[in-house]
């Protein structure tokens, strides 16, 4: 059974979870993430602009590793295709972190949201898990149809969110924010009865 | 008694409104607000990086009429000196506009907010109307410690706005979002007996 704290309930019957945002224990070490995501960020800079991405799971015997999944979802293979972590963040604390979730995650990738910017308002077609690496008291989701507001706290979990509904995620301080944000490979199966997401 | 329809009510205790939001009715029309707004904007652009601005009131005499009003707080002369209607947009629509209101406005703006782009996390010193010209609904205020999501509607009407509480806008839509926004010179009287903010 995957332990999820749920913080905010959902009103949606048959979404992908069973609540709007929920906490996963980690236990990370927020400094040790910092770290080792400024040590990867000097050797491969985000692209894109205002989405910026740098890919950490990958295909196996990608040519482009670390930016092929970082593209809208129509444009690259199915998002569960991308699960190998990437060979050059063996022996990372990346590492360690992937190793830390009680499941497979999929496509994970940072995304750095720079000051004063937002996301379009969409959905996605599954839940998300975001650990925060740096953020603020001012860079929260929005989930603008649901009317509720949440900061994802940079505590060493992670957050499960269902993005699956209207939602966007803004930077209101003058720092960017980055995030580790990840698909989780149970999602298929959190409704099953053997391992639904519990709510706590 | 000037007649304020909350609603989005306030915890505040002795704050400026009797609400976090309420609608004035002034029944104005939306088409030519946008019509009046887009001929201005041809002859005076909006300036500034994503906080983008076009003053509508000055003070007297002004040399810089356009953009004296458009820094910050701190960086202008006190709000309640900008309480001309500049003298170009007399005979347009926005005098019109300006007419409806049943009190006095003064720093009535422009501001403009690109896509994907959000305001700092802030609070004012005073409250706010907006009176939306061009929105979308990817285009909400986020008041981040209420927790409550408000989309002023682009319908003619003016919505009070308690900016005093810690707040931001973002703009999760393709195309720029367009208000005018103004402070109320009954601010100072709204808690006396006499000019009360209506609670409906």
């Amino acid at each position: 059974m995957i332990d999820v704290k749920w913080i905010v309930p959902t009103s949606a019957v048959g979404g992908p979870t069973n609540g709007l945002v929920g906490r996963i224990d980690l236990g990370l070490d927020p400094d040790l993430l910092a770290t080792a995501a400024d040590a990867l960020l000097m050797r491969h800079p985000l692209i894109f602009d205002q989405t910026r991405q740098l890919a950490l799971q990958v295909r196996p015997g990608s040519h482009d590793p670390w930016y092929e999944s970082c593209y809208q979802e129509k444009d690259i293979a199915p998002e569960t295709e991308y699960s190998e972590l990437n060979p050059e963040l063996r022996g990372t604390y990346f590492e360690e972190a992937f190793d830390s979730f009680p499941f497979p995650l999929f496509r994970a990738r940072l995304l750095a949201l720079d000051a004063r910017t937002c996301y379009s308002v969409h959905r996605d077609d599954t839940a998300r898990l975001h650990v925060a690496i740096k953020t603020s008291e001012h860079a929260p989701f929005v989930f603008v149809e649901r009317n509720e507001v949440f900061r994802v706290p940079a505590d060493g979990n992670a957050y499960l969110l269902d993005t699956t509904e209207v939602h966007t995620a803004m930077n209101g301080a003058r720092e960017l924010r980055l995030h580790l944000v990840a698909g989780a490979a149970w999602d298929a199966m959190a409704m099953t009865d053997e391992l639904g997401g519990q709510s706590n």
